[in-house]
């Protein structure tokens, strides 16, 4: 394809998505797509820094408006590490939701509980929503896995460690150990590349909910319950179930095969925004290729890679950052059920700036629907029907 | 105001409301304004049934598209009636939540928590999605007095009382007795005008998550953080605090007058909808003056509706729904931070249809953005910068 219909197809509405392509606010935080298939934070092109970046340096950039200097970043990263602990309300809160859980619901839960302990001034400062924020993205890996433990095992872990990053704290209390080097790199590229996509649906979600002036918890705890469906933030974990179905890249192939002849969707393809590939997929893609150190890592990524050439020859479907997320992901021995809550702890960056910019808005959004429904009819009373 | 132009002014697009008249999908449950300023559910006119018509109806009219016979309402209503109760460990975390907690966030919390425990069946079936609408307008005035009690007194209410409707049953369980057929009546008509209207901001909140695939309490969850701002449903507890810092209508209007002359915005009145006059003001605000019994309650009367008078000649703005809501609410002696959860039990209603049609209509919702940003920048290393 050249890079003229590149630009022109990158953009085009979809039928499939509702006010595809229609403005709904302004925004200084992200541009996707305005040279092609790019993702810009802020104006940085994520090609440059995901490899080199820390993901508290991209939440700093996202939530307090600029990349840090050195100083500023070992401040931050002093801060979110004092936030890591729960209060004993919460921790009650996470003890009384059941094992058979899904872990967004228990973010969902956990969110809108840690709201009502410690919540938003009634003044609604930047510097109070940006607290919050900070917060949030610190306790939300605190608040997962304390749930996860305690379900599983009745065990009320400590949850505050000295870890150096987000990543690395979330790694140590799945896993009960520091991660490798390696793993926690891995972690942050993971975050940065979710970290912020313009008016997706979970975004747009804590924006709408933000426009009528609503606290910074009820905008988080509304996005996480948007991130969790399955064409959103939950195909990652959907994306898992299809690449762990074969034993083999040729066996993956025969099947999808017939599934896309039977017009079956694979989920973890496609995007609603972009039309001829994610920028993000090749960062994701080396990412999970490296984490691959043996016999079986291998194997699931090049299932997952035969998979990406069939739906490219045969529906010239790509990858979307879902794909081989779920890769990187299940090399680190994260369980399936736990990877869109990783997604939430990176996008409450983004979330949280864009609560604040529509706040500075000041619009209410409220879009009309069009009426469909029956023509004006008589009321008749209980006693007179049927 | 001839009624022509009052036409064409009464869905203007509005500066302050982003997408204002762009249209984010479909609906066949409600249309507004489309001969004036009139609201229809399902073809109804609400000025038709409000009066005579209960609540529990309605619900059904909206969850289960059709005006039940006596017979289906008579059950409808004894399935409500078993849907009272609430599971040990949703007690528990109700019990976690603190006395100075916003009732908002209780009910947020209380609506996130039981999807933890009742989840919904991944099957998304709209049975199921029904069973859990009328569940949750069922008991979330359990929910609420429930937490209310306890965080007052240390009392752990019975929350399953064998109340008629769910407006008795908020009333009883608040009291701690039964109420008069009067207030009985005036909880039927209040809960009828909330229970829907279109695509607001909280609705389309719960059909932006829907959109993604979520589940029902992510959605109510995410309606509920929206309905909380002050300029949706938060409105009303804002309303009566204007009410109530007058001892006289003179004074009201004196301070209105000038409040008004330095530009101050009065919250109760004007709409992101409509334009010349809110349909359901009429009967508010004859059930508010219904409601006076004694010198107390006419004088609260008499201040709203000064105000009202005063913001019509001088402003040529409207009260809506929550102005005489409030003095309605605070009549029932009911206190003011409960005003708005009144409104969740209501618009539960028509948010959970809303979420059957999304399901139906199949389609994510995710507008564009006119990016204001940086234009790109080449990123500096962390140990270049500054």
């Amino acid at each position: 394809m050249s890079n003229e219909i590149a630009d022109a197809a990158a953009m085009k509405p979809k039928k499939s998505v509702a006010l595809s392509g229609v403005p709904a606010g302004t925004t200084a935080l992200c541009s996707v797509g305005r040279s092609g298939n790019d993702l810009h934070y802020r104006g940085y092109n994520i090609l440059d820094f995901a490899e080199q970046a820390e993901f508290e340096e991209i939440a700093f950039l996202l939530v307090h408006e600029r990349l840090p200097a050195a100083g500023e970043l070992a401040a931050y990263k002093r801060k979110l590490k004092s936030l890591r602990g729960l209060p004993m309300n919460v921790r009650t809160v996470l003890e009384n939701i059941p094992r058979t859980a899904h872990p967004m619901d228990v973010l969902r839960t956990g969110c809108a509980a840690l709201g009502t302990v410690l919540p938003e001034d009634d003044e609604h400062t930047t510097e109070g929503a940006c607290d919050i924020a900070d917060r949030l993205m610190a306790a939300f890996g605190s608040m997962l896995l304390y749930w996860y433990h305690f379900a599983r095992d009745g065990e009320r872990i400590e949850t505050e460690t000295d870890d150096d990053s987000i990543g690395a704290h979330f790694l140590h209390l799945l896993h009960g150990r520091r991660p490798s080097a390696e793993w926690e790199r891995a972690m942050h590229i993971s975050l940065i590349l979710y970290a912020e996509h313009e008016f997706n649906a979970s975004t747009f979600t804590a924006r709408v909910i933000a426009g009528t002036g609503s606290d910074m918890y009820s905008c988080i705890t509304g996005a996480i319950g948007a991130l969790r469906g399955p064409k959103h933030g939950g195909a990652n974990e959907v994306a898992f179930d299809v690449q762990r179905r074969y034993s083999s890249a040729d066996e993956a192939e025969a099947d999808i095969r017939r599934r896309l002849a039977n017009k079956e969707i694979i989920i973890g393809f496609g995007h609603p925004v972009y039309t001829i590939g994610d920028p993000r997929n090749q960062i994701i893609k080396k990412l999970a290729h490296d984490l691959c150190t043996d016999r079986d890592g291998h194997r699931l990524f090049e299932i997952a890679e035969r998979i990406e050439t069939v739906m490219w020859n045969e529906k010239k479907m790509f990858p979307n950052l879902d794909w081989f997320s779920a890769v990187s992901y299940h090399l680190m021995r994260i369980p399936t059920a736990l990877f869109t809550p990783i997604f939430v702890i990176s996008r409450t960056s983004g979330w949280s700036a864009h609560v604040i910019e529509q706040r500075q808005d000041g619009k209410i959004i409220r879009p009309s629907a069009v009426y469909v429904g029956p023509e004006p009819r008589p009321y008749v009373p209980l006693s007179q029907r049927r």
